[in-house]
C-alpha cells in the first residue's frame, strides 16, 4: 500500500501526541494510505534522535528547514511553540507541501489570514489540530443539532477552565510571551470557539470582559515579570444564526483539569458535552411521557463515528490521546479525497481567531465589537 | 409562650409553602415565640375560608386591609402576584408592622428604595423571600468563602435556569406583563444576584445581553398578545471587590428543572453549588497530596446551619419547603433580636433590584453600565 | 370538617418527625379528616409537656396507657424505642385503636405475627413505618415494574448502607440489645426487604453472611461490653416470581450516610434508585436509537405521586420528613376507605420479618433456608 | 536499542488491541527494550497477511506452530478464542518463549494449575491479560488499601455487568460453549475476583448462586440450541485477612455497558471504582472537619503511576486501549527484570480459577465452599 511520509518538528507534548497518532491510525482505521514515520526534527541532531527512536522515526535532524525540504517528506506537521508556528508554515507552503499545524496557528487574525491566503493561493491543503471537534460526542452533538433533533438552538454555555496556571509561584513561560498573542483566550478560549462555530456557526458580535489576576511571576533567572496577557476571559456572544450565549476560558480556574463543557439549549431539547467525561452526552429532547421525562446519559460506543475503530464493546472508554488518533486518520483520508467531515484548516483557524481579536479589542474598549469588521481589517 | 400571631395575604403556591413553613417552624426549631396562624386573606372570603381550613389558620377575610388592621395580626406576610406587593406593603408599612414579602419587591428599584425608605423611617423590620440563602448548603459556601478557605475570590458563575416558560403555544400570564416589572431576568435573576451578592459582596458595574425568543403567546381570551419582556439574560459582571464573572438567568431553558448552579473560583480552591441536588456542595481546596487530589462532596448533615433541626442523622436529605421553614424560623429570630445573619429586607432587595435595572440599562444601550448609579438615581 | 385526633407516644428523633408530619398532612394534601395532635405521651410528663409545646400538641402526659385509654385519642403512633413496641401495640389493639407503629415492629417474626394475628382478630386497622416506600420516586419504580416497562424482572440488588455505627470507640448503644433483635439486618436490612417485596414480591430462599465487625463496645458507665449483634448483613436471594439477587446491610459502611440502593434489571429495561439522591430514578429501556441509547435520570415532578402535594415546580426536591408526611397522608387516606396503594400493615412487617429471621438462621447453620419454612414456624 | 520480536496469534478485537499496545509502548514510556511487530499468525495467509499490514506487523503466517517455532520470535502473544489457549500456551512452553496469554487461561483451574506447573518447569516467564488492574485507578486503590489509608478492610462489593448477552434472539456463540468453561462467571466474573484478591488478597471461602435466565437461543444455522452456561452470577465471599463481602457478574445487565464497580469499606475509609468513569476515582477517610466531611472524587493525574507516559495535563483521560499499553510496557519491563508491580501470571490466572470453579460447585451444591480446598484438587 502507498504510504504518506511524515515530517514531524518537535518532540514535546504534542509531538509525542501527534507521533503516538500517526502510528496508531492506520491500525485503527482503514485508510487509503499507511502514515510512516519518516523524519524528526527538533532544536538539535541529538535531542531529536532520542525523540526519532523513542517514537518510532526512521530518520531525525536538528534542522527543520531539512526537513521540509526533504523529498521523501509528504506532509509536514508543526508541534512546535506557538511563536515559531507562523514562519515554518510559511516554509512548509513554500515547498507546496500538505500542512498539519497545532493550534494556535497565529498570534493574530492578521497573520493567520495572510498564512490561509498563502497555502490557498499555492494549492497546499492545510490542517489545524482542534482535536476535541473530534471527540465521537462532539461529533454526535453536531449530528443531533443538524438533524433538528433539539430544534432552533437559543442559547449556548461554552467554558474551558483549567487551572495549570493558578500558582502565583509558578514561573513566567512562554505562554505569557505578548509575542506569541493572548493569554488564556487564545491558549484555550480558541478551543470554545472553534466548538460554537462548528456547533452553532459564525459569532457576530460580542462583548467581553478579561482580566490578568497573577500581575507579576518570577521568572527562571530569578527576577520577576509583568504579566501583560490575561488569565481569565468571558464573553457575551451572539451567533449570525440568531443564538446567544456566553464564552468562558480560564487557566487559573482552581481545581479544575480538564473542564470544557458546552450545554445547546433549543427549542425542542437540549445537550450537554463535558471532557472532564468525554465519552458521555447528556441529551434532553422534549415530547416524552411526564413521569419518564428526563436528560438522557448517552455513553460512547460502536454506534458513534469512529468509536468502533478502537473497540467494539461499548461504554468502554476512548482517552485523550485517541482524538488525536482520530484526527490524523481523518486528515489522511481528507488528502487522498474520502474526508468525511470538516477538519478546520487555516482559513477557519483565521476566522477563529478573528473571534479571539474581537474579545480582545472589546474588552479594551469596553463596547461590542463586530467579528465580522476584525476579520475585514484583519484581512479575511 | 408568646405567640407571634401571623396575617398571610395569598394561598397560591408560595402561600401554601409560607403556611407549611410557618406551621413548622417552632417544632423544628426552639424558637422565642411561636408562630400562631392566624389570619388568612385572599380576593374573597370563600377562597379564604377554604385555604384557611386546609392550612390550619383560624380564620379567614376577603379583605386584605382588614387583615393589615387587624389588632390581632403582629406580622403581615404577603404572597400575593407582584404587581400587588407594592401597595400592600406600603398598607403594612403605615400599620407599622414587620413585614415578609415574596420576591421580587417591586417592579424596579425606584419603587423598592422607595419602600425601604418608608420601611425604615417607620421602624418597620422588613423581610424579603431570597429562599435559597437559607439552604444548609448555601450558609455553607458563604462560611467557606468568609473564612478564607478558599481564598480571594477571583470568579464568580451564576446561573438560574429553567424550562417552565419553553412552550411557544403556553400562553400569556402575569408574569409576562411589563407593568410587572422584567421577565426572567427578574424572576429568577433575582435569586442569582442574591447570591452573588451575599457570597461574594456587591457587583459594580456590568454589561448585560437580554432577549425574548418566543415573540408572541397566544391569549387565554383566544387571540396573540407581543411579549415584551426578556427570556434570557446574561451579564458580564465586576464585583466590589475585585471578582469577576458571568450571571445567567432563563426560564426557556429546555430540560432544565431547578438549575440554580454558582461556581466560586478562589485563589486557594473553588465551590460549586447545584440546586438540582440542594444537598451537595462540592469543594475544592488546595494543598493536598497529588495522588490524592480532588474535589470532596460535601452532604448536608447536621454540622450544617439548621439541618439539625429536621432530623438527627447525617445525609437524609432536606427539601425545597424545609428551605422555607428555615427563612420563617431565621426571621422570628431577628424579630425577637436573636437573628444569627442577614435575611434580605427592602434595602437588600432593593440593591438587587438595581442590579436588574443595570442589566435591563445596558441591554438596552450595548453599554457597560455602573450599579451604583442605577442605584443612586433610582434613589438609594 | 371531622378531625382525626391523634395521640402520639414518643417524643425523640421520630416522634418529632411524625408530629411535623401530622401537622402538614392536611395542608399539603386534600384529607377526608384533619389529622388534630391531640394528645402526647413520654417517659414522664415535664418531658411530654416540653415537646407537646414545641410540637403543637394540645395536651400531654407521662402515663402511656393513660394515652391509649383516653376518649379523645382515636389513633395512637408509637415511636418509642424498639423493645417496647410489642406492648405498646398490644394494649393499642386492645383498645381497639388504629394503631400506626415505627419499624421494626418486633424483634421476631414469632411475635410480629402474634402482633398480626391480634390485630386481624381485633379488627383494628395497623400501619408501620416503613416510609421510603413513600418516596415518589420509589411509587415511579414500582409503577415502572408493574406496567412491564422493563420487562421480567431478572435481578434485584438492595443496599442499605450507613456509617452511623463505623467508631469503635462509639458506646454501646440500645441498637445492640440482643433482646431487641438483630442487629443491622434488623435496622437498615429491613428497609431493604421491603423495597424487595414491594417491588418484586415475596423471597423464597436466602444464603447470607452476617459478621460482627467491632466486637466490644465502651458502656456509657465506663466498662466494655461485647457486641453480640450483626455489623454487616448479605444475603444471596431467590423470588418467588424467578427474580434472584442480593441484599446487604451495614451500620459500619465508613463514608455511607443515606446510601439505600437498588438497582432492578428485567429483560427490557433497568432501573436505578439511590436515596443519597432520593428525588431522582434512572431508568433505561430497550429499543431506543442505537446512537441516542442511555439512561434516563428522572427528576421528581408534579407528575409523580404526591409531589405535586408540596408545590407545583418540577425538580425544585423533597426532603426526608416530606415522605413521612406522604405516609402519615396515605394513612389518614387508607383509615377513611380511599388508601390508593398498599401501606405495610402488622402482616406485612411480620412477612418482612421473617425474611430477617431466615437471614439469621442461615448465617447461624451456613445453608440456605425457606423463609416460607420461617415464617410458617414463626406462626404465619 | 535491542528489540523484542514479538509473535502474535490472533487479529480480532483482542489481537488489534495488543498489536496498538505494542506500538504504543515504547513511544509512551522508556523501555529497556523496543517490541517490534515481528510475526502474525492467524487462521490462513490471506487473513494473517491483511492484519499483519494494518497492524503494521513485518511478516504473517497462516500456521500458528510456525511462529512458535520462529527463531526471530522472541515472545508469544496469545489472542485466540478461548477454547485454544491451553493447546497454544503448551506448544509455547514447549518453545521455551516468554508467554503472554489472553484472560481466561484455561476452562478450569485443573487445566490451569497444569499450565503454570508446566511454565515454572520450563523457566517461561508467563503473563496473562487481567488488564483493568493496569488501570492508574485501580493502582492507586492498591496503594490506598497497602498503605493503611482506609484501614482494615471491612467490605468488599465487586461487580462486573455488562448486557451484550440480553438479547434472547441473540446467537448461540462460542461464549456459550460448555466445552470453553463457564458463562459470565468465567468471562467477567474472573475479572472481579482478579481485582477483588489483588486490592483485598484471597478469598477462603464463599457460597455461590448462578443462574441461566435465558433458557436457549436460536444457532446460526437456523435451529436453536439449549444455553448450558450462567447468565447471572452471584457470591458471597470471605477473605482470607477477615474481610467479608459480595461479588457478582452479568452479561444480560440491560443497560450496562461497562459496569466494572467495586467499593472497599475499610475501619478509617472507603474506596469507589467504576470503569463506566475509569478516569475516576472516588476515596472516603475519617477525620476530616465534620462540616466539610465527605468523598474526595479524584480525577486521574501524572500523580498516578503510568498516566504521565501518555500526557503530562491532569484530568485529561486515558482510554480502554491504553490500560492494555501499560499491560504490555510493564511485561516488557518484567522480562528485563525491571518490574515495578505483579503482573497476573498463570499461577495467578489458576488460583482465579480456582475461585471461578468454587462458585460453580457452591452453585451446584447449595453449600459453602473452601476455595483452597477446590484449588487443591485441582492440583495446586
Amino acid at each position: 500500500m502507498k504510504r504518506l511520509n511524515v515530517g514531524l518538528i518537535g518532540s514535546g507534548f504534542m509531538g509525542r501526541s501527534h507521533a503516538l497518532a500517526w502510528r496508531a491510525a492506520a491500525a485503527t482505521f482503514p485508510l487509503p494510505v499507511t502514515p510512516h514515520l519518516a523524519l524528526l526534527a527538533d532544536v538539535d541532531e541529538a535531542t531529536a534522535s532520542r525523540a526519532a527512536q523513542g517514537f518510532g522515526f526512521a530518520r531525525a535532524t536538528g534542522d527543520w528547514q531539512a526537513l521540509v525540504d526533504d523529498p521523501e517528506v509528504d506532509l509536514v506537521d508543526v508541534t512546535t511553540p506557538n511563536i515559531l508556528h507562523a514562519p515554518m508554515c510559511q516554509a512548509v507552503i513554500r515547498a507546496k507541501k500538505p500542512l498539519y499545524c497545532e493550534k494556535p496557528l497565529a498570534p493574530d487574525a492578521a497573520t493567520a489570514f495572510a498564512l490561509a491566503k498563502e497555502a490557498e493561493a499555492a494549492g497546499v491543503p492545510t490542517f489545524v489540530g482542534f482535536n476535541y471537534l473530534r471527540n465521537p460526542m462532539t461529533e454526535l452533538a453536531r449530528d443531533i443539532v443538524q438533524s433538528g433533533e433539539i430544534g432552533e438552538v437559543w442559547n449556548f454555555r461554552g467554558i474551558h477552565a483549567e487551572d495549570y496556571m493558578t500558582d502565583p509561584d509558578g514561573p513566567w513561560t512562554w505562554r505569557l510571551d505578548p509575542q506569541g498573542g493572548a493569554g488564556v483566550v487564545a491558549d484555550l478560549g480558541s478551543h470554545i470557539v472553534s466548538l460554537a462555530r462548528y456547533l452553532v456557526g459564525p459569532i457576530e458580535r460580542l462583548s467581553a470582559d478579561l482580566d490578568t489576576v497573577i500581575a507579576e511571576r518570577p521568572t527562571r533567572e530569578g527576577g520577576r515579570r509583568a504579566v501583560e496577557v490575561d488569565d481569565q476571559a468571558r464573553a457575551l456572544v451572539r451567533f449570525a444564526g440568531g443564538a446567544k450565549g456566553t464564552l468562558e476560558a480560564s487557566w487559573i480556574a482552581t481545581g479544575r483539569k480538564m473542564y470544557q463543557a458546552v450545554e445547546l439549549t433549543g427549542s425542542k431539547g437540549a445537550l450537554v458535552l463535558n471532557m472532564e467525561r468525554m465519552n458521555e452526552l447528556k441529551l434532553y429532547v422534549t415530547g416524552r411521557t411526564p413521569a419518564l421525562d428526563g436528560w438522557v446519559e448517552i455513553p460512547a460506543t460502536p454506534a458513534h463515528k469512529d468509536y468502533a475503530g478502537f473497540m467494539p464493546a461499548p461504554g468502554h472508554q476512548l482517552g485523550f490521546n485517541d482524538i488525536k488518533t482520530i484526527e490524523v486518520a481523518e486528515i489522511v483520508r481528507s488528502l487522498c479525497g474520502q474526508g468525511q467531515r470538516p477538519v478546520p484548516d487555516f482559513r477557519e483557524a483565521a476566522e477563529i481567531q478573528a473571534v479571539i481579536d474581537a474579545m480582545l479589542m472589546s474588552a479594551r474598549t469596553g463596547t461590542w465589537v463586530s467579528v465580522d469588521e476584525v476579520a475585514r481589517v484583519a484581512g479575511r
